[in-house]
């Protein structure tokens, strides 16, 4: 006997028949003896129906009321599956994230999980419940109010679960069979992998593979939680993400990652002075902007130039929240460009096998495709280039490394 | 400067504009200095929609289940007023029932209010916030799970909010100008009433008045709260109910009230002894089962018949539960019509008035209605007559009593 969490997204949740489904689904596990805790979105579209309707009504609403009203929908879902499940005549009950025990900061719309105190969880999994959990919401301590997880949050709840109950496995249900070399979408002969290391996880997550949410690969290497990724509409077995079999892996390229939804940011001139970068990206965490990709080379006469990606949707903000420090340290201007898309290759190891970065240059060279910024990390390459040519640079990227399945 | 208490029904919030309307109202008041608690209801069919998809997934479901379903639906309403008054720059929270302290029994889905703990409420207020309560709902204490609170459930919020709060006013706004002396899709000359005593509404409500529920009028009645009920869609002034101005309004009947969503149930041949009637009625107490009128003449050889009615929804579950004590009892048969309905002349004081009484058969009599079953109290009378006859008979009590305005 196990102790399970699974986390079923919008699109597996969808439907009145789909939440029947995902039923049948959790009470097959639970009469082979499995204890269960299940993590559910909000039914389809129903997080962005309501958004709209906040929208309209406020173009600028308060985030603390913007969490009041989202965090209805998983609720509605988590109803809705438990519902499902008794009439099954499975014992079930349904948990907001406050009755789960989910504590999170006070960034409203976008909070951290600080601690998850599971009393309640346990005690229903102790008379035998299935415990279904409303997704992507908890709750700060200093009023109690309910707080929202932003994006990927009904997987980081998943996740952080199965850590705290030490669970032997979390598998995150989608529309999608699992981890692939490329996006399917862009690469019709990407393959799906059986396994990925959490490392080449965080990268592909990190470089825009929808799948997962970087946050979520995050929690699960941090306290090493086997988490499987896999369709809830079929019956196949999925990616493992696991521990790194270094030895196997290493020195190959695993899979390419892009992002079209990114924006550039150049401060130029900046004076090279120890503290600079600090005051130029202290704003932005205050903003909770994700900063991604940085790019700083050397300096001359004491004056360098400093690149940064954005969400493309942040990029307003981004401006906003750094046009006052840019001044204050005396960098000459900013240039922004929202046009821009980038793509990796991700392995264990590549950084440092030679030759492995040559190639993935030469073959964009081939594909007649400007690279305009590079960042590496152990595990991946990244160029930004033009946002038209990604799609292009992905597959060229596929080909090249060899990473195809049959067609 | 006075507190208020205002509450908005689906209707009145069932849309964005609405929604924006309500918010200008709500910015009126608050800009005239008032101090203000809002109860709203789901917008519109959010409760039936959410009814609707529970049914198709679960005939039957667990009532914890649907109140955590049901409870979101006003959770989204509030959060929308609260945005929408924010966007006209009045500051404004939107709470849960639990937030605002609200703690009922666990009867789930038809739970009652046994206290209010208003601290989070008034810290808001004293913030100098309009404060938004998510209507219907509350929690229990023993696992602290939400509740709802039934049909009527809003207004019994907003009513025993403004009890607690010791309000100066409790403003129910719906999609109709206040209280009529007949219905006035029945009686198209029905006249709105200006003022009604608690007593009297009761009965109207009891009677099936639908703008306002009996619970609600209860909770008035016996905290002393003004409550003005009014429409959100115009600038009329509604109609006050409160302490009865006996003098004025005494031997008057001041309106007809109707319902057509009764059943009778009648168990014949009850052995006329000590307990037998709380032998009968536990049982449906049990079930939360709202019997209306019981009406038992005298026996006849220790044999008597018992009669009453229940909603017509629950005939069903009313035989069920009582079908095992009729046996014990040793009572003949239970003979059910469901094809019945009921109508009421409600005044103070009209059951020891001479003549009032004569006077309302006899205008049924003329209208060539049957009278099937009488009850009185001291301030109605009330006879059950076929269903097809009830709107005809409300119209000739309301001419024949002269409570007519103008067409």
């Amino acid at each position: 006997m196990s102790l399970i969490v699974q986390k079923y997204g919008g699109t597996s949740v969808g439907s009145i028949d789909r939440i029947k489904n995902v039923a049948q689904r959790i009470a097959k596990y639970y009469k082979e003896g499995h204890k269960l805790v299940v993590v559910v979105s909000a039914m389809g579209d129903t997080t962005d129906d309501l958004i709209e309707m906040a929208e309209k009504i406020n173009p600028n609403p308060e985030p603390r009321e913007m969490d009041f009203l989202l965090s209805s929908g998983e609720r509605i879902s988590a109803a809705l599956t438990a519902m499902a499940l008794q009439n099954l005549g499975v014992p079930a009950i349904a948990l907001s994230g406050k009755q789960a025990g989910i504590i999170t900061d006070n960034t409203h719309t976008k909070a951290n999980i600080l601690k998850i105190e599971p009393k309640r969880i346990l005690e229903e999994l102790e008379k035998g419940r299935v415990v279904i959990v409303a997704g992507f919401q908890g709750y700060e301590l200093q009023k109690g109010d309910v707080t929202t997880l932003g994006r990927g949050g009904s997987d980081a709840t998943a996740v952080a679960l199965a850590a705290v109950l030490k669970a032997d496995l979390c598998e995150i249900y989608t529309d999608v069979d699992g981890i692939f070399t490329a996006d399917p979408r862009v690469v019709p002969n990407a393959k799906k992998l059986d396994f990925i290391s959490y490392e080449e996880m965080l990268e592909m997550a990190g470089q825009g593979a929808q799948v997962m949410q970087i946050r979520s690969v995050d929690l699960a290497v941090t306290h090493k939680v086997p988490v499987i990724v896999r369709s809830s509409f079929n019956e196949n077995s999925g990616t493992l993400i696991g521990e790194g079999k270094e030895v196997e892996t290493k020195q190959k390229v695993k899979g390419i990652a892009h992002n079209k939804n990114i924006a550039k940011v150049t401060i130029v001139g900046v004076p090279d002075k120890p503290g600079i970068a600090h005051k130029i990206f202290a704003p932005l965490g205050e903003k909770a902007i994700n900063v991604d990709d940085i790019v700083q080379n050397v300096s001359k006469d004491g004056i360098t130039d400093l690149s940064f990606t954005v969400p493309e949707k942040e990029l307003q903000k981004t401006i906003e929240a750094i046009q006052e420090v840019v001044k204050e340290i005396g960098a000459k201007e900013i240039n922004y460009d929202n046009n821009v898309g980038k793509v990796s290759i991700v392995g264990w190891g590549i950084q440092s096998t030679p030759g492995i970065a040559a190639k993935m240059f030469g073959i964009l060279a081939s594909a007649g495709i400007n690279i305009e910024m590079i960042t590496t990390s152990e595990i991946k390459i990244t160029c930004i280039i033009r946002r038209d040519l990604v799609e292009k640079a992905v597959r060229a990227l596929h080909d090249g490394f060899n990473l195809g399945g049959e067609e």
